[in-house]
């Protein structure tokens, strides 16, 4: 499957394609970029989004920024690298995976400091494609581990956008739903629509279907009533952050989803790039919940659907409680309760 | 309290004043009436929705359509009395109270056939102010008989919108709210948004921030965390018909709800006006769903916010199940389990 890519390197004419996701769902235009101010400014403006998506970008802007230098010493060179990435840094400065690429390709660059800065150059766009299928990597094998919690003609219920569109290619929710169907499965989606920003409209239920998947949005209330009539065999979202405990924030509507799992009796899954899990983190509590801005509810799409002065409360995220996750999904295994010992074992193997 | 009301009489100048209800709540504003035709186009094009306030206007409409009848005799008189009430009952063919109000009208002339007509008229005109006071007082009666299940201080979570909009005054399940306030306490309101047509931002949250009560508005997928902070004492919501079992039909999102309090132990209370009781509907099975366009879910503000062409699935109301209910709060009083025993006891008094 290829579907609806966040992002494309083309390795002959060195450019980076990225999806302007700002139009989504209602236009698909991508846009070439083959300097680092503007892959600063796409990161900016969120033409691409997705903490794995975002880090990739930003390893190719770096390559972009340094291919065409002209110091032809180490040093000097270094220097450049140094200066484009830590631009480049300020574009988002809280997504945890642009700091991190960035850092891995500045590391790149000191192994390979006795090479031609020619050679060097060309070392850091392998290491820029190799991030790229890393992460491309880390999603399928989320999706393979997941094969066997799955089968045939099931439906899944997901929520928010934890799809291709927030990584490199198959996302992690959606990883085993494109797994599925390159295997030729019937698999079914509802895609709850995911207010106040509706990524799960917007994204999900546009990447699945661009991609041929059976898929149905509902606003979120329905969840309930789409269970009850036992539409629902799985419920698979991703997250932000997962405690030591288990305990997993993921977007605000989780734990409400995961409730009514509990009661249905329909198993729960997160699925979890490792470097989501945060073992300093002890429990659910801990985890700090952004607030984001009232008009994100009361005036989302340039119409007032409250009315102006009225207090909200704007949780991004919630925290499921580990008690109600049925198994936790990475792309080194399934990861089952107990979570506080189990999650330790993850990072032992 | 006064509030925002959905419909007002002007007794010396006899007009019926509507509050423009497609406006909201971006702006207040009231229509005045005094033809039984624009009466028509005004439920017609929901300038006054909700289905006790609709009864009342047609009652008022009625009144109004008659009022400058030349007709000196009684049948001659009936007859317009009859057409103009057909034609009324035509606005809006589906709403019970609509015709029923029509019904009571028809029924107070025939019962005055041997008065003379100018007589009839003040005996209409009286009758649809009854009507109007009945459905306040109806509201008033379950705002009271919910008092000693609610005390100072509390804080209660309403979905869609079961207020005054949708009634003569006080609303249903708005009403303890109000009577609450009227009494100096200090209650607190969360208002789910209520996906898809959003009753609960545009107008819950309006009559509630109008009457200058503690509001604040929340998308649907967010009760979960609210209460799981401890926030909510207690969920009221109206209802558009209860079974004999006590299974309750209401707005997408209840049995949601109805979940989560049970997950959080808060009780469930459903505002029900006996006339919404459905002694001859013997479980929640048997009552029919009404499905919506897609558009309301994929493009409800004039902007697409799914891909065009995705499948949706947009029931306009799901059924929670007797178990989920703490009790259920009529005029006649407080019903509990078990509802299959006592819903019939309600009616037997």
């Amino acid at each position: 499957m290829e579907g609806l890519l966040a992002l494309k390197w083309d390795n002959e004419r060195e450019k980076l394609i990225l999806l302007n996701q700002t139009k989504l769902p209602n236009q698909i235009e991508y846009i070439e970029y083959d300097t680092a101010e503007d892959v600063w400014g796409a990161i900016k403006n969120m033409i691409v989004r997705g903490a794995p998506a975002i880090g990739v970008t930003a390893a190719y802007g770096l390559y972009l920024g340094i291919k065409d230098a002209s110091e032809d010493s180490y040093e000097s060179f270094f220097k450049v690298l140094k200066r484009k990435s830590d631009y480049l840094n300020t574009s988002r400065p809280t997504a945890v995976n642009l700091s991190w690429a960035l850092k891995v390709m500045q590391q790149k660059a000191r192994e390979s400091k006795s090479k031609s800065v020619l050679e060097i150059k060309k070392i850091l766009r392998e290491e820029a494609i190799r991030i790229h299928e890393e992460d491309i990597d880390i999603c399928r094998k989320i999706g393979e581990h997941f094969m066997c919690l799955l089968k045939d003609n099931m439906t899944i219920l997901t929520h928010c956008n934890a799809g291709q569109l927030a990584t490199s290619k198959y996302g992690t929710a959606t990883a085993p739903i494109y797994l599925a169907y390159e295997k030729g499965w019937h698999i079914k989606v509802y895609s709850d629509e995911t207010r106040p920003r509706l990524q799960g409209s917007r994204l999900t239920a546009l990447e699945l279907y661009q991609a041929g998947i059976d898929v149905t949005t509902i606003t979120d209330n329905m969840a309930a009533m789409v269970m009850s009539q036992g539409k629902i065999d799985a419920i698979i979202v991703g997250c932000d952050r997962i405690a030591a405990n288990g305990d997993t924030a993921n977007k605000i509507g989780t734990f409400n989803l995961s409730i009514l799992a509990k009661y249905f009796e329909i198993p729960m899954y997160i699925a979890a790039p490792t470097p989501t899990i945060d073992m300093d983190t002890p429990t659910g509590k801990e985890i700090p919940i952004e607030e984001r801005d009232s008009k994100e509810i009361t005036c989302r799409f340039g119409v007032w659907t409250a009315p102006k002065g009225v207090k909200t409360y704007n949780p991004a995220f919630d925290v499921t409680p580990n008690e109600n996750i049925t198994a936790i999904v990475t792309e080194r295994g399934i990861v089952y309760p107990p979570y506080e010992e189990n999650l330790k074992k993850v990072f032992n193997k």
